[in-house]
């Protein structure tokens, strides 16, 4: 069935769903649940509709500036940077933050052809120095956190952020390392312990 | 905002997804795919459209009788009781079936009110009794292979409906059970192994 076999592939759009997922979800959303393939039908076409990139952040949004970045509570003089949308989403829930947010499309990864200008690094220069040269203080930028992954491309974006960032001199600061919330110490491994040691307050 | 959870519920209509796949897979349509999300909003709307249960086996086909029920090249006398498309599939794969089928909705579990009605075991009684009475000695038949799964609720449906088969004077026969192909005998467990035993040959 050519219809059948075009959903499953249209599926696999979907992150982490492979071959078989997506022949089971077919399956069932067409046996079992077709007010449920409707209803994702009628959302994905919804939110297609009016969800857009916020222009400042590159969050999601349902007008042109997010409420995050609209909120006048919220402290403009500290910016983060992420790496993701769930990554801010993380922050969010944390409640240990209450400045901007800056949403970059991954981490650089050159050997795959990911450059500054794919992930929004250029984008994000660009809003800092904007913003500084406005003479505002009200809105000018204090610091920088510069909160991608502890990974070695997330590593290497932030390197590179922060050089950025010093020429432009801006403070910038990445998130502690250290011994996870809750656990044990002997199931910490060797690099986490000998940077929460370095780190120790 | 309201339509981007709308979407991540609707998501979460698919097997398998909890509130965080369905929280990363909407973000991930929206910020990064959505040429993707376009697609697998039209291929579910027109899946919708043009897929429906075949009338004689409850499968899925484009057309009131799917392509295998009215393939006069397979064998009318040979029916195969499953549990679902995905187990039917998994059976014309192995190519070692070229009769007809009958899909149930799953398996018996009165405890949750799953009952013979539910499944379809009734219409599958009524096909039977309706073929039988016909007096066609082409469409008669001869045996049903009653393929639901080894499992507590597979094997009590797999008796019932060998009762009830039995009462109407029809040869039914259910897979064998034995050592998998490729597995090494040290792997297998005690029950597969006294079944294997019990039915060499």
């Amino acid at each position: 069935m050519r219809v059948f076999s075009e959903l499953t592939q249209a599926l696999r759009k979907l992150p982490g769903v492979g071959p078989r997922s997506a022949h089971r979800m077919a399956y069932h959303l067409l046996q079992y649940d077709r007010d449920g393939a409707l209803e994702l039908a009628q959302a994905l076409a919804q939110a297609l509709d009016s969800v857009q990139q916020c222009e400042q952040c590159n969050g999601l949004s349902e007008s042109a500036i997010c409420s995050t970045c609209a909120d006048p509570e919220r402290d403009h003089s500290h910016l983060c940077v992420v790496q993701s949308a769930t990554d801010q989403a993380a922050i969010e829930r944390s409640g240990g933050f209450n400045g901007l947010y800056f949403i970059l499309a991954g981490a650089l990864n050159p050997l795959d052809g990911v450059g500054p200008k794919e992930i929004g690094l250029d984008k994000l220069l660009e809003r800092i120095t904007q913003t500084q040269s406005n003479n505002n203080d009200n809105k000018a930028i204090a610091e920088v956190i510069v909160a991608t992954g502890f990974t070695a491309q997330g590593e290497m974006t932030a390197h590179i952020l922060r050089e950025h960032l010093s020429t432009l001199g801006i403070r910038s600061t990445r998130l502690a390392k250290g011994v996870p919330a809750g656990s044990d110490l002997e199931f910490v491994d060797t690099s986490t312990l000998a940077h929460a040691l370095a780190g120790r307050n």
